[in-house]
């Protein structure tokens, strides 16, 4: 496999830009700790870009599209064919992440790994098509080592353009029918569990569904049990193109040292395999909010990170990410803008 | 007392525009309540603002700022002093609502009502001074009656600026050095709690801070009990000028049929007087985070409403409602600008 890559050192994050941080924090006019969470998210941010000053002014967001041979298994609420269809209603800005990144001025684009269906080609979408979706992971391994390699850089490639057009902030998200099943099969994996612990409804299944769907990733993990000694294995044996995709976007912008902005389930999973191979790339991570998929819980336990926001959004897309931007921009502000007691001659504490 | 007006009807929200946005929200391309909290949020707005598509491009902050005579007892870990200087940091942009507002391009203005210190005239600085502070409610009531409706009134009238100017939120904000004090206190008369229940660390007192602290509102309240038989008299006897004032703003809101988006700590206590004098304001009111204050928590519960951020934050100005303004610029932006299902061409559930 060319992926020798991933195992590459990250960037180093930026000592004395976080200590300045830190001291400027403190001499800021208001009551010490009293912005919370966003005194250390504006810290975070300065050390990423090594200035005492950070600013997030230029998003990228890519979003992630492929099918699954696991749809077959009727794992999923919607049809495959809507894997192609939200494809459109990305190009033509009428999903959610559309609206979002206009409303942030992000940078957009999308990606088409492969779908069972093709599509003409559309604004926005850079077609990188590694099949027509992935094979069915109850019956044979979801990716072949190529295959696997090639979507890695695919999310690799996505981050270096952030990289070129100077992003603070790159921002993945993920569009794939059955994709959940795909992502709680490699979770389980990676943590030792049953799926009954990490299956949810996805984009709304009742609980027979669910369950159904516990069997099968249950029966999957079985079927590959052998096979599954690594995180880069599970990820070629149960995960997705776009969840790959997702995986290397991730790793790259550890490496070039862009600041990652995870955002709900199927992401975190993709962030769960980073940093299984290599820990030191969480350093370059937030997680924007808690998702409402119920798997998520143990996700951000086994990470040990709180994300920003709790709004109970389900959608992926990285539109639970996209929310947290303006949190993310807002402690930068406060950070860089607001007056010291020095300046502002303001009296501190008795 | 001149203040037969708070118990006036408040406006009443559309019902026509709540069907009308429900049922878009069931039509836009995503699984059905995977937006979360956006969605009743958007729905809400939509309802205040009689429009199927809601939109917030205006918000108005009002800052009301005030001394306190109960910073006698040593209940604050900052001088008083601080107030004005504080006042004077957000006509200078240095403050954390200053940059804020800036940030949400909010219009913003401070109201004093009453400080211990003189100040020239300054821009964005409205100088409604009652008296030089309230007096030490450990002593003797915080307010005259005509005090009281004076400062009831100010709100109001900044309410009214914020419907002249068709503003489509209201935050009301607060500077008052010792007003976690006297918030507590009206809180504790309110709930019928006992101070050690509902008492922090406001500014950042040490737990023998926070314990005497406790005592002296304890105290107070047993000196005042005979007369605190209603909200409007609590807050009289105990209340600070600028949370009469947030008070009178915000029933104003609500009779003007503005959306209000309460902050923190001494703000949710305001809330909790209009609420107590009619609860049908409430309907107006959403509630932005869930202010580090630890007797925030009782608060929301006792009024039975959830913030929307938690970011531990405890800062007041408004600076945590000002955090809250893109998660709901961002819920109608979705709500209006999604495309539908039949729109976009999009299957949907099986």
């Amino acid at each position: 496999m060319q992926l020798d890559w991933v195992y590459n050192k990250v960037a180093e994050i930026n000592v004395h830009s976080l200590a300045a941080a830190q001291q400027r924090q403190n001499s800021l006019t208001k009551p010490p700790g009293s912005l919370g969470r966003l005194e250390q998210l504006a810290m975070t941010m300065a050390a990423m870009q090594g200035k005492d000053k950070p600013t997030i002014d230029r998003v990228h967001i890519s979003v992630f599209a492929a099918d699954h041979g696991i749809a077959e298994e009727g794992v999923s609420a919607f049809p495959q064919a809507v894997t192609v269809e939200m494809i459109r209603n990305f190009s033509r800005g009428g999903a959610a992440i559309s609206v979002l990144a206009k409303y942030l001025r992000a940078e957009l684009e999308v990606i088409n790994l492969g779908t069972v269906i093709e599509h003409e080609e559309l604004p926005l979408v850079r077609l990188q098509a590694i099949a027509a979706g992935t094979a069915n992971f109850s019956k044979q391994s979801a990716m072949s080592d190529s295959q696997l390699s090639e979507a890695l850089q695919v999310g690799a490639d996505a981050a270096s353009r952030a990289k070129k057009s100077r992003a603070q902030l790159f921002i993945g998200g993920e569009m794939g029918i059955a994709n959940t099943t795909s992502a709680t099969a490699v979770a389980c994996a990676l943590l030792g569990l049953p799926a009954e612990q990490l299956a949810g409804p996805g984009t709304g299944l009742d609980s027979a569904g669910v369950k159904h769907k516990a069997e099968v990733i249950n029966r999957s993990i079985d079927l590959h049990r052998a096979e599954l000694d690594s995180a880069i294995k599970i990820l070629g044996h149960l995960g997705g193109f776009e969840i790959a995709a997702l995986t290397g976007a991730y790793i790259q912008c550890a490496q070039q040292g862009i600041c990652i902005l995870v955002d709900g389930f199927i992401t975190t999973v993709a962030a769960l395999v980073a940093v299984n191979i290599n820990p030191e790339i969480k350093q370059w991570m937030q997680f924007a909010h808690a998702s409402a998929e119920p798997g998520h819980k143990k996700l951000v336990a086994a990470l040990e990170v709180e994300p920003v926001l709790d709004l109970s959004m389900r959608l992926g897309e990285g539109s639970g990410a996209a929310m947290a931007v303006p949190v993310l921009q807002m402690a930068c502000q406060l950070h860089n803008n607001m007056a010291t007691f020095a300046e502002a001659g303001v009296s501190s504490k008795d």
